[in-house]
């Protein structure tokens, strides 16, 4: 009988492949912009991205979403965050009244804005003392996560809410990539020195305590993961399934990320980082996901509020791409002409 | 009877100081809203800076201007450009008929857009045999750019079009912090690596032409630069006179703030740069101007294309900090609590 983890291994069989054609079409037109080539930079480089994930030769951004993923964290009982846990439902509340920076991000951008509450009432066990998730949690939760990915929606940003995850990343980053946590951690919402070296004893308890079973990312997942990181795995494997390409916010974003890419590298190839976070070793993980961020602002929020902005961007290397004349329409000139 | 430089260096007299109970109102206001002190990392102090410069507590971007200002050069006669001199007057007709990028980059983040055509049947005299301009030329060029600074507008972002205009400014830049040539030139437009040697060639032989006449930075404008780096050199300092906070675009619109920046450090204050352009040594040059760009995605097109893009976080930094809720009255807790 198959385990739910089996279950999920089998979501990334027959993976979509880029559309090299789109891609193609999209460079050739390029070519032919009322611009020197390769003037845009990295502007180039988007369109071409989003043509071969959506896997058409003219890409639309006509309802790009950010949906936020928030859960709770048994381990926040250590006092591994400045915020008390009751924060994340209050900021939930935030993000429905408007009030939160994500909304006025996605407001400016014209880009939509869900919220997946995950169980807020019932946190994950502490890690330090037990896996934080049952196998049907974590496997459930990835799958609920998947849903966020419908409704005709044309990029996607994965965000997250919870006090406590981002020792919940690093310890996931610990386990995938080598520990000790100091090498991953940061100050998260705002730890003092105190406060960041409990942290780290923290995550190297829950290392220990857990020993001997770190090798399979799912794993990794279930014992020192979160509900917040299982949606945006499901979310962003989705999003693969489904031809949508993916920006990826910060440090605890690609904490899922991550544990997509341990377990397939080329699950998270319809990816962009959206930007690069100040928290703890988030340039170093994206290194190893091979990932150049687009923004690099000294941000360190999550809500997606990184990835939000930088679908600001990607709406205008689009909008170039999409309304500007060619030399021949525009009577330009041409190189060496 | 005082010159028409002399006029100019009247203009840098009694040049507004930044409000700083602006900014502070700002820092104390982004110390409530919901989110952890600092998080949103640059964003927070790109508000202080609009309020400093704005000089009000509640700083405004609702008629923000891209002001692209275009000038032939006499130096494409020897071949320094990929493109003909033809191209610039095009790419003004193709800006009118909307086909640019400069004009989907502003339509896409509600910017406005004004086009300064600059004399352009009557190209500079090409610099290797002669000073570019004469001195009423010069200072009536600066003097025309001010007026791009009128009707009210709140954030400024000044670009240019001109074939040729690379080499003007990296003759520019060897002429104030040293040459050679290479030291400062790209590939411009496009050229290949005998025509980047011929651009190098043709720089030194300028900068020997006129060495012992570039110590005064309005005379390295007269003999080495362009009606369009006049152009922005004036907007840039009509801004600051103004009270309008100004984003610097690349490699070419940097020489008009290098100038000013020579002539008196404080001049550039209130500008922030927009981006880091491919081109040349520009990375080098917002480093001497003690300049840190907000973004840094390989462009090198010119026409403000870099400093709209910047205009798109600039807009969503501000409605962060005026449309989020603040601790109190979103009702959460804050940190520590």
């Amino acid at each position: 009988m198959s385990t739910p983890f089996d279950d999920i291994r089998d979501l990334f069989a027959d993976l979509p492949a880029p559309c090299h054609d789109s891609a193609l079409a999209v460079r050739r037109r390029d070519a032919e912009l009322t611009k020197p080539p390769g003037s845009l930079g990295r502007l180039e480089e988007i369109v071409e991205w989003l043509a071969a994930w959506q896997g058409h030769a003219e890409p639309r951004i006509e309802r790009p979403l950010v949906a936020v993923f928030a859960g709770n964290h048994g381990v926040t009982a250590k006092g591994v965050s400045a915020f008390p846990a009751a924060v994340t439902r209050q900021m939930l509340d935030n993000f429905t009244a408007g009030g939160a920076a994500i909304n006025q991000i996605c407001k400016a951008h014209g880009i939509g804005l869900k919220v997946f509450e995950l169980a807020l009432d019932h946190p994950t066990r502490d890690f330090t003392e037990a896996p934080a998730m049952e196998e049907r949690e974590a496997a459930g939760t990835l799958v609920y996560g998947m849903e966020a990915v419908d409704g005709g929606i044309d990029l996607l940003a994965p965000g997250e809410m919870g006090i406590g995850n981002t020792s919940s990343a690093a310890a996931i980053y610990a386990a995938l990539y080598g520990g000790p946590a100091a090498r991953w951690t940061g100050r998260g919402t705002g730890l003092d020195d105190e406060g960041l070296a409990r942290k780290n004893a923290v995550i190297d308890a829950a290392l220990a305590f857990h020993a001997g079973h770190l090798s399979d990312p799912l794993e990794i997942l279930r014992r020192l993961g979160g509900r917040e990181i299982a949606g945006m795995m499901g979310a962003i494997l989705a999003a693969r399934r489904n031809r949508v390409p993916v920006l990826l916010d910060g440090y605890v974003a690609c904490a899922a990320a991550a544990l997509l890419h341990a377990m397939n590298a080329d699950a998270i190839s319809h990816c962009l980082a959206g930007h690069v976070s100040a928290e703890g070793a988030h340039r170093d993980v994206l290194e190893r996901l091979g990932k150049k961020p687009l923004l690099d602002l000294g941000m360190r929020l999550g809500e997606g509020s990184g990835a939000a902005l930088a679908i600001g961007l990607v709406k205008a290397a689009l909008a170039c791409h999409s309304g500007m004349a060619t030399f021949s329409s525009a009577g330009v000139s041409g190189k060496d002409a």
